[in-house]
């Protein structure tokens, strides 16, 4: 089974909750063990696994990236396109995440919550996800 | 096939080789081909695969995190919990690895191990391997 | 389905777009429905997704990585084999990636393709694909 929804991002660069959407596909699919991977087909967005409960655990991923990777640090994709911030955060992270099914559920922790982040934003963006019975 | 061990880190910050325990659960799963999916469902840990032969590989790799991500960088998750750079490290390594079983046997190369890191211990760590035939 | 190939890499840090190679396996396998793992058996090597349009991108990728992991940076691994960087970045990116596969092809975004980037050549790098249907 594969199902696809949107995200419609509002800022530069955010990163959005998508742990209900993903729930609720795999409960759809009524798989009681296997795998479930989520996929972002865009390659200046990406999948991250990390605590929902606080929404500032998201907001200080973006700073600390910030300061690894400079936003204009003379990058030579900037030239044709402006963003290869965004590129070099989105390889960083990887544009997947896969997480184990059990019982129907998910089993993420008590704190995981997954992600989309978008480092090229306001924009529509599309996660692809896959339940593999196994 | 999915089955659990845990792991008790010793220190704030440690990375332990966890090889055998995965293999073993391999061994016992009698899958000939397949993938075996790694998963840490904590938010300050991480799944990662490097060299195990030398320990300081690893020892390096916490380091360079360390320089990356400073410890107490006015991260806004620190007023609650003080442990925003084991959330912001579990991000970019990851909670889970997938390695390829054939003929039985985890797909690792020569110098290959798979890792737990813990980025907020010492604590009792739980990693789930799920066996996927096919 | 498990296949590999040789990749020739000619530099000491290199990017190399793997797309074409990983797509004619999963053309071969026939497989409508399922994922296709990638992996590297090596510990100073990655598999990363990102833009393959403007090879820059990869380029200011390892930029990047060299900016954020220095290359002598006092590492522990130095003193034994002077590549501890390479397995920093290898262990940052990680040696697999998983992509979806729907009516035979795999589900990559428009500007995504699949990279082997080599931290420690130039080598013979082996790459290992897994197609698992369902």
């Amino acid at each position: 089974m594969i199902q696809e929804f949107q995200i419609s991002t509002r800022a530069e660069e955010s990163i959005v909750n998508i742990t209900e959407q993903v729930e609720r596909i795999v409960a759809e699919g009524k798989v009681k063990e296997g795998i479930c991977v989520v996929y972002v087909p865009h390659a200046t967005a990406a999948i991250v696994i990390n605590e929902g409960a606080d929404s500032n655990v998201g907001n200080d991923l973006l700073t600390a990236l910030n300061k690894m990777v400079e936003k204009h640090g003379g990058w030579l994709h900037d030239t044709i396109d402006n963003n290869a911030h965004a590129h070099i955060k989105a390889s960083l992270l990887g544009p997947s995440e896969t997480v184990i099914i059990k019982n129907g559920k998910l089993q993420l922790g008590t704190w995981q919550s997954i992600f989309l982040c978008d480092f090229d934003g306001p924009r529509e963006r599309k996660v692809i996800v896959k339940v593999l019975e196994g």
